[in-house]
């Protein structure tokens, strides 16, 4: 059994009860949330878990002789603007109450939950009232930070690198992981300069992520979907809509700058002389255009930040990316394009609820006095690993799917 | 009289009959165009030219024995998807053979002109067979370059700062000019460190640039003209779109990166959750929305490239601007944020005809056999400098005006 991080749980605490079965990130488009199951759970014959059994990290018996859990962690989303979807799913899974049908419920009235990002005070007050829970919050770029290097240190195989369709896996040396450049494209944009556990700056940030990308693609394309957005995006064709170095130069290259014909030289640009409505072009190509515009940006800035701390290793995460090849590509060629291929993109397969971990994982900060301790390990390394390969490429047709069942997304890690 | 710089006339080369009066830079959205008429030029009185007789660089006698030409540079731009509406001005001014009705004109077939940007190449054989003269051709970045230090060398008061709506002129030493950052923001963004006459390199640029607001703007506003949708922009407000911080944060700042409670999280990102369609946001709010993404964002990579090569001048230029107090608001907050003060931006009142300025320029180069040489003096220092600040301030709608009488806008520097 690979032994390979603790989290403990903790029911009784200083601050009244606290359950580490639950903590949420609550973003400016998306809540993420990240709840424990024990195995003996009576949900596990639940159907819509039922196919992620074996895609979970298992949190299982520990080799002390502390009690323990045997469990699992899983992993959901929520529109933010369909906050209710949320609250109902808490409730019908009780995990306000601990989560067990069979459990003897704290009282209500003390339960505090962690909680992160911006809707962890947004939305405190209906919390509150609707469920009966109060919010432990916690800093959102330490919840991003904690989350991320539980990953780094935990999974097998969780950073790769993406390149000219080609996915490689990192085994990064534990005692080589730092320093390096966190950035987590939510709705807006973090850069995160991360020396250690709980040691990191905010060093940058950009207004142009994936709130933008949602937004302006819902307006210009009617499109109301993230995903469909991103599975429009696939079928689409960017020189319809961006003025390419070549549409400038009648055809050529600017060599002298080493800009090719096809280098986009203004994003959208096209859409200047072109005799054309909005109603003209097709939803598909404005998807493609804004997911490579706003990603090339991502990607040079993050470059730029990098480079301006001499850090080598950049590690992109966020809901943004959603293990989406196109957009990882673009990233990807963004950073080896301005870095003259000296720096290089990484991604991690669990990347949209880096927060919410970090949320989950600062219960052990107050494990000093918690009654039971239970330690995530991997079951089978290489089961994980193969079944995240399919999760990062599975998980928009699942989230759509799951969004239409349910109005949510529930994901084995 | 303030001698300022040379600029040569050479109507027979070796490459030809070239004309000095005329020189263009044809970019992906924009065609610029210098030209130069004599003081006893016939058209002096033409109306539109007129009232921009004294707001002219004169170009005069000079104090050498040689030959001289008493005039002054005009400016005009039309857009290049209308680049016919560029050939008839020429055609009309009989710019292609030497601007003057009652000139002896060189044989057609034989005529160059310098021009310079993407467009020189895309339209060569377009200006051979409307108006039988070729293009000899000149580097983009190389024009834009020259165009940069001619004016901060040689008009009185042509670089400042905008901060907070004040205008601060910079009175920069000569000896003290290198290195410096020059943005230009046409379609796209180009970067160049600055080290010298003639001695620079493009470092970095970005796809966001003009054409992406003019391009966006257009199809999500339907409206047409660039200055139109830069008018709009006044009164708008971006809160009603963009994602503020405190949007997020339930009205509150995060202190604790030092993000208000207004900062802009992600925009267009309330677009995501408000149950809009795009007729229901008012164009003037998403122009300014726009306006601000691009402006920002521009700033924000300047900075950064600055900062990576040490230069603490960065000088925006380029059509984009166009003496717009909001646009150059919110880049030079851009740079005053991310520097913490350190850098800060600076404008050009000559802002969008550097390319075309370095290519006038470049027949100096070619002087050495040259008939005539005159100078560019500064007549009237002071009145330049009202004249430039009119003319930064009322160039939009100058240009609408003109644009609407004649499809074309004239501009005496």
């Amino acid at each position: 059994m690979d032994l390979q991080d603790d989290v403990s749980n903790q029911q009784n605490s200083e601050r009244g009860s606290q359950i580490s079965h639950l903590a949420l990130d609550i973003g400016g488009s998306l809540v993420k949330l990240v709840y424990f199951s024990r195995n003996n759970d009576s949900r596990r014959d639940d159907d819509n878990e039922q196919r992620s059994r074996n895609e979970c990290l298992g949190v299982s018996d520990s080799d002390t002789c502390q009690p323990f859990l045997d469990g699992r962690l899983h992993f959901a989303k929520f529109e933010t603007s369909k906050i209710n979807d949320c609250l109902e799913f808490i409730c019908s899974k009780k995990l306000h109450l601990g989560g067990f049908q069979d459990c003897t419920a704290p009282s209500s009235e003390n339960i505090c939950v962690k909680a992160t990002g911006g809707g962890a005070y947004k939305f405190a007050d209906l919390f509150k009232e609707k469920l009966g829970i109060c919010f432990d919050k916690e800093d959102e770029m330490d919840c991003l930070v904690t989350g991320a290097n539980f990953l780094l240190k935990t999974v097998h195989q969780e950073a790769f690198t993406y390149l000219d369709g080609q996915k490689e896996f990192v085994q990064i040396d534990h005692n080589d992981l730092y320093p390096y450049l966190l950035v987590n494209i939510g709705s807006g944009v973090s850069m995160i300069k991360v020396d250690g556990d709980g040691k990191f700056e905010r060093v940058s940030g950009t207004n142009l992520g994936g709130g933008t990308f949602w937004g302006l693609g819902r307006l210009l394309t009617k499109c109301k979907n993230f995903d469909e957005l991103l599975e429009l995006s696939h079928q689409g064709n960017n020189r319809v809509i961006d003025m390419l170095v070549g549409d400038i130069y009648g055809g050529t290259e600017y060599a002298k700058i080493g800009l090719s014909a096809t280098t986009i030289a203004s994003s959208f640009g096209k859409a200047i002389s072109d005799n054309k409505e909005l109603e003209d072009y097709k939803a598909e190509d404005i998807s493609r255009s804004l997911l490579r515009m706003i990603s090339n940006n991502i990607g040079q800035i993050s470059y730029l930040n990098a480079l301006r701390f001499g850090l080598k290793r950049i590690i992109f995460a966020g809901f943004f990316i959603r293990g989406q090849a196109y957009t990882m590509d673009t990233i990807s060629v963004a950073v080896h394009y301005w870095s003259n291929g000296e720096a290089k993109a990484m991604f991690l397969r669990h990347e949209g609820f880096l927060g919410a971990l970090g949320a989950f994982r600062s219960y052990e900060k107050q494990s000093l006095d918690g009654l039971m301790v239970h330690k995530i390990v991997q079951k089978n390394p290489s089961s994980i690993s193969s079944a995240g390969d399919k999760s990062c490429c599975s998980l928009n047709s699942d989230s759509k799917n799951e969004n239409e069942n349910s109005g949510c997304s529930v994901y084995g890690m």
